[in-house]
């Protein structure tokens, strides 16, 4: 990788509202407190993981690692934001804001997963490592980045999962995503996530995402008649002919449907609005003509009317893209405008016809995708909105940073519940590979401890439960975190790749995962573990730690 | 109310990211085929409801109002923008780009029930009027602005009913929430729905909401020793006397409890440094002493340690806030601190101790406090994140925006599924309030029927079920749709009240509901009907529009 030069270049976040300011109240009274008692340089690391992965699987993606990095390269408080600060810490001192004033990230360390990466729960996301002063403040700001980013990237990869490689997935989600960067960064991470388009223009011109769209029923009942196309005028695809009256030659092709020995009797009388609506939306559109054929009934109006419209654009070098389902029994309307189109290919000539693309909408998710799976369907391309883009099935994930070191003393998060409590120690990760090239274990060690070596047996053990622990013999060795951000210093750093970039790396990985751990019915956990060593110093420091109980 | 002046010097939306390109492609798609077609300036009449409440329950608070007309307001493409929506239309003429240039919503009229009113299924929100071809570009950002918002206000009203009024309501999602804005929108919006103050500092710069806060786990383990404690010095709160060594005071205090004899036997040894961060933060908010006080063990190490801090600090005039406790049995818990609290109180004679502050939080929602109730608590403030900001019990509501009327000509969209036709004609809505003052009944009725009248008998009839109709004497007729936005007219429309003049109305309509619709088992649905004539309308056109089926 290139290295990249100091981050004061790196643009802020997408977002302006990311600013120091998005932050809990009491990450600005820790850092009075910690400036109060002279310890806000003390050198800290905190981890930032999550607990347990999202939606019943076994796998995360793992993203917003841009936007953090981006966040952290602009870090600095305004004299205004300074001010409200100062306001909300009553009593605080006025030298404090000369520290807020002074405050930037130039003694701060990112090490992090490449964004797009397949993640584990427990394995740090990323190593924060500075001053705490400032590293407290990093703490909301980068939960709020890569909880949702990680989230909805990794339900959109599950969509993909489902709705397998040789479909079209299109993202459907603004209007109904929790607010307008919900649906901006839903378009985002949904992309990264195996996602192919939006319908979000805003994401598309931000991101450079595909886009997609055509009309809404609201279209097709704005229209009542013929009367209300003027321009009636065609050009043929190679400008070579025209037709001047594209409605009659609609109409033509209606009745020719109509009379066609094998479509006969399929309907009698077609939705009039929606026949002028999709008349007028090619002549807009000759080029792309994709309608959505439900608002009426599908299968009596909406797809002879296409069909109609779609035969007299074949006239003039134009082929119709197809058609969108929005309502009813998706698999069996799927397969009957498949066979209607096919008979079209056959009855009336038209090469390419009954290829069509099928889009389906309408409340779809992984279980209703799964489900038309089962049954057989037509479907070549979903849009998926509201169930995609808020998580419905699980509406947040758990990342939480916490305090793994302080002037290199280690610290541990004790809990009753032992799921809560944290890893202590910087440490490194790496995962471990197997003979047939799958990823067989994630290992954390201390910083210091030399690295897995390829060939070489190793002890894996996982870090809360004694008994579980297996020899593992690495064919391939691969350094999880890697540096991101090393405040001033001039040193390389990774690179922050373009958004198709980290698409293809998670694109990859999650292809490269062994089946079994991929699989949405109880899917093999994926093994984490840790070194011999660490896990002795752990339960060392656990015991040290807990107050012992008195039974009474 | 005062009138407003045109709306030009309205500022823009909260989130600079809301502009006309949050927007599905669809839009303008459509946009360019209703200008092709020529009926770009048809006047056109939208309905933007919702067809059911979420979680379960029987109403609905309306947010995100006040967005969307700043948003209106300040509706306008830059040149670069129009750029980019030309290529993404692909064979879209030039002159369409003049047609965008000059778009904006001089010819749109909003009316709106007003924002924090309680609302209820079919009814409309919003009723939106004018040109085609940019009400349809209303529409995505519209449903973006309203969804969201109305769903985490009325997620808020039902946290807040099952805590009881009494109770302090604090909203701490900022790091779980969807993306930075669904953070900040979740602060403004769980305020307006009835909490008291939220953690984001954010929030409480934009919109003047009290923020809380004090320390999180890391900042008890990152203390180790009382040397880290340079300054120990403490001025009364009068200023009059001087404390040198805080430390030992509260070491002193610590042994005093410790030899209580009601205390005794509770605890032995406490948290070294935990008793260090406390102190630490106690020296720098004494007058603002809250503590969390489970990262060790609440009654062997947290509570004494505070109630040493605690009484340290008033022997100096100050008087400690209280605590919060972030994991473990809180039902337990905050009585057994309550006790604790109440001893002190009586043994070291302490006026007030036994009343300080209980805060819980740790994935709090509705269901949790509810069992907490039914427990019994001592719980005074419930800091509440992910289950709140992400609606985790309900991620979206399902908000749409529907033709209802086209050059006067009404419109009905129809679907298979009853509950999705919509109900046509440009109309008018009422609550029609009864004797006892909660409102009994909304009904819509076409724009130009005489309003129901006070004291007169009225029909009201559900509108898709025939058998369904009740006659109403209402005692007071509210009419609900205001006008918010005239275009450039200069006439008389609503203000945009503040926000906690906003959230006063959201309070005081929730509080005028009739219980059992309030209710969170098996709540009585709040009826919503049409008048006899628009009724009659909607059948007629119904039938008009529906194919007839042919059974085979």
């Amino acid at each position: 990788m290139e290295p990249q030069e100091n981050g004061k270049q790196l643009d802020g976040p997408t977002n302006p509202m990311v600013t120091p300011l998005l932050n809990d109240l009491y990450q600005f009274t820790m850092a009075y407190a910690y400036w109060k008692a002279n310890k806000h340089n003390e050198r800290s690391v905190f981890d930032l993981y999550f607990r347990k992965n999202p939606f019943g699987g076994e796998y995360t993606v793992f993203a917003g690692l841009e936007e953090c990095i981006k966040f952290l390269a602009n870090f600095k408080l305004s004299d205004e934001e300074i001010d409200f600060v100062r306001h909300c810490l009553p009593g605080s001192e006025e030298a404090f804001c000369e520290y807020l004033r002074g405050l930037d990230c130039s003694g701060v360390e990112v090490y992090a997963i490449p964004e797009g990466s397949v993640v584990f729960p427990k394995v740090p996301l990323m190593r924060v490592e500075g001053p705490v002063g400032v590293v407290q403040l990093l703490e909301t700001p980068f939960l709020n980045l890569v909880n949702f980013a990680s989230l909805v990237a990794t339900n959109a990869a599950r969509h993909r999962f489902v709705a397998g490689k040789s479909k079209s997935l299109l993202e459907f989600g603004a209007r109904r995503a929790q607010g307008p960067d919900g649906a901006i960064s839903a378009s985002k991470y949904c992309y990264l996530g195996g996602f192919d388009a939006t319908s979000n223009v805003a994401a598309g011109k931000l991101f450079g995402i595909p886009l997609r769209g055509t009309h809404s029923h609201a279209f097709v009942s704005s229209f009542m008649s013929t009367d209300e196309i003027v321009d009636k005028v065609l050009h043929s695809s190679d400008g070579k002919t025209t037709c001047e009256d594209f409605v009659s030659l609609v109409q033509t092709w209606l009745t020719k449907i109509q009379y066609s020995p094998s479509l006969r009797g399929i309907f009698s009388e077609t939705n009039q609005s929606e026949l002028v609506a999709f008349t007028s939306y090619a002549l807009a559109f000759p080029k792309a003509f994709l309608a959505l054929v439900d608002t009426y009934d599908v299968m009596k109006s909406g797809i002879p009317n296409f069909c109609a419209v779609a035969l007299a654009l074949n006239d003039f070098g134009y082929k119709a893209l197809g058609i969108r389902l929005d309502s009813g029994d998706l698999a069996y309307l799927s397969t009957e405008v498949r066979n209607f189109f096919c008979t079209v290919e056959r009855e009336l000539k038209v090469p390419g016809f009954g290829k069509m693309i099928i889009t389906a909408s309408n409340d779809l998710n992984e279980e209703t995708i799964d489900a038309l799976n089962k049954q057989g369907h037509e479907v070549d391309a979903f849009g998926i909105g509201t169930y995609l883009v808020t998580c419905y099935a699980q509406a947040a994930l758990g990342c939480v940073f916490k305090l793994v070191e302080i002037n290199n003393q280690p610290r541990i998060k004790l809990s009753e519940d032992v799921t809560k409590v944290s890893i202590p120690c910087k440490k490194r990760s790496y995962r471990l590979y197997g003979k047939e090239g799958y990823p067989l274990v994630d290992i954390m060690t201390g910083e210091t401890e030399p690295p897995p070596k390829v060939g070489e047996r190793l002890l894996c053990r996982h870090p809360f439960n004694e008994s579980k622990r297996a020899y593992v013999v690495p064919q391939r060795v691969e350094e999880l975190l890697k540096c991101y951000w090393r405040g001033n210093a001039d040193e390389a750093r990774e690179e922050l790749p373009p958004l198709k970039e980290i698409r293809d790396r998670c694109i990859k990985q999650l292809e490269n995962m062994r089946p079994d751990h991929m699989r949405r019915l109880n899917p093999t956990p994926y093994k984490v573990s840790v070194s011999a060593k660490l896990y002795d110093f752990i339960h060392f420091l656990w015991l040290n730690e807990a107050p012992v109980g008195e039974l009474q």
